[in-house]
């Protein structure tokens, strides 16, 4: 059994992308998963190493490695924010990102992550997704959009998530592909992953026309 | 309408507590939601000005504000994780804890913050959460613990949340508290938060007894 095998494997390697204006729960939420499975190390990757500002500048991530150590990480998460678009054109980026990819396991993204991974000619004619604003920009850099929450390509070893904090869903299907179902359970019992948001307005058709003009007002990106 | 007023406030100062081995999502998901608000600034708080690493010290977030500064911010919100448990007895930090809550609008915990909140005394004799590993923790120093998943005291100016990604459901509702419904709502669909766990296994009610002893094997916090 598949299963079985990967349990006993010693070392996980999962590197996450940080650039400046990231977008924090982007990374958190895989990261909060991730971090926990038996074996794993996670690190975090960019073009410096110390400290980079989340989208409004509140927050402070550390870079531990930068794209030009050697690593060939298991799996690889590219987070989104108002920064990623600087990464669209990063060819040290993009170039890690193509040489991550040769020997991951999985490839993902989160929110508007995923437009990097286009830009790095990983999602060419694939069915990808990214956050709901943002579905036009990854058609034009050669995937397929789609609005699902998830959407894995385990030929291809690409799986994409929808916006900020739909990473902790991903997170969890990607913990039962390198574990097994009753240890990605146990990750989401340990984050107590049992949503009850007090709305009903995750989703621009949920949400409706008065919350979309409210959000689209405020942003998402504030600039 | 209290609601118009709050919208037209200008500022919104909110301070997150961070500690060495702090579990990152506990923070992460609050600032992820509460930043995004009109008016609104979010300031990492904690003993000295620099990094910390998160719970399996995988992680640095950086601290920009120290307990010696003058603040008063409108909304304090306290993380776990296992460093937690050094702030237990840790006066300088209590001490901090009990003046900000003397002019917050809202002092809040996610995970084992609340056992912290408690430390203070500001739980004594109200009805608490916690990450579910530690309820009886709870009822030691003071509180009166329940599994619900958000308990607010709006007298009293407190909520307290369950583990880890309960903060994100916390948020949203001090969102709504903090500005009106349609700007809360406009939070939601900005961080499409749109759950859709692969498992239905957020609670040990609903994991069962296999994934709560793997949960516990794999342990909630690495010592």
């Amino acid at each position: 059994m598949l299963e079985s095998v990967q349990v006993t494997k010693t070392s996980l390697q999962i590197a996450v992308v940080l650039f400046p204006r990231v977008t924090a729960l982007d990374a958190i939420g895989p990261y909060e998963i991730l971090q926990r499975l038996p074996g794993a190390t996670v690190t975090f990757v960019g073009h410096q190493r110390g400290e980079v500002r989340t989208d409004n500048g509140f927050l402070g991530l550390s870079i531990d490695q930068t794209f030009e150590d050697e690593v060939a990480p298991d799996v690889v998460v590219v987070p989104g924010g108002i920064g990623s678009r600087a990464l669209l054109e990063d060819e040290v980026a993009l170039g890690w990102l193509r040489g991550a990819h040769r020997t991951t396991r999985f490839t993902t993204s989160v929110c508007t992550g995923s437009l990097i991974l286009a830009a790095a000619g990983l999602l060419d004619g694939l069915t990808a997704t990214t956050h709901w604003e943002n579905l036009d920009d990854l058609a034009k850099l050669g995937a397929v959009p789609t609005s699902d929450r998830v959407v894995e390509h385990l030929d291809r070893r690409i799986v994409t998530a929808a916006g900020v904090s739909s990473g902790i869903d991903m997170a969890l299907r990607l913990a039962e592909l390198l574990t097994d179902r009753v240890t990605a359970q146990a990750m989401q019992l340990i984050t107590e992953y049992d949503p009850q948001p007090p709305f009903d307005a995750g989703s621009p058709a949920a949400a409706g026309p008065e919350v979309v003009a409210r959000a689209r007002e405020i942003g998402l990106l504030k600039d």
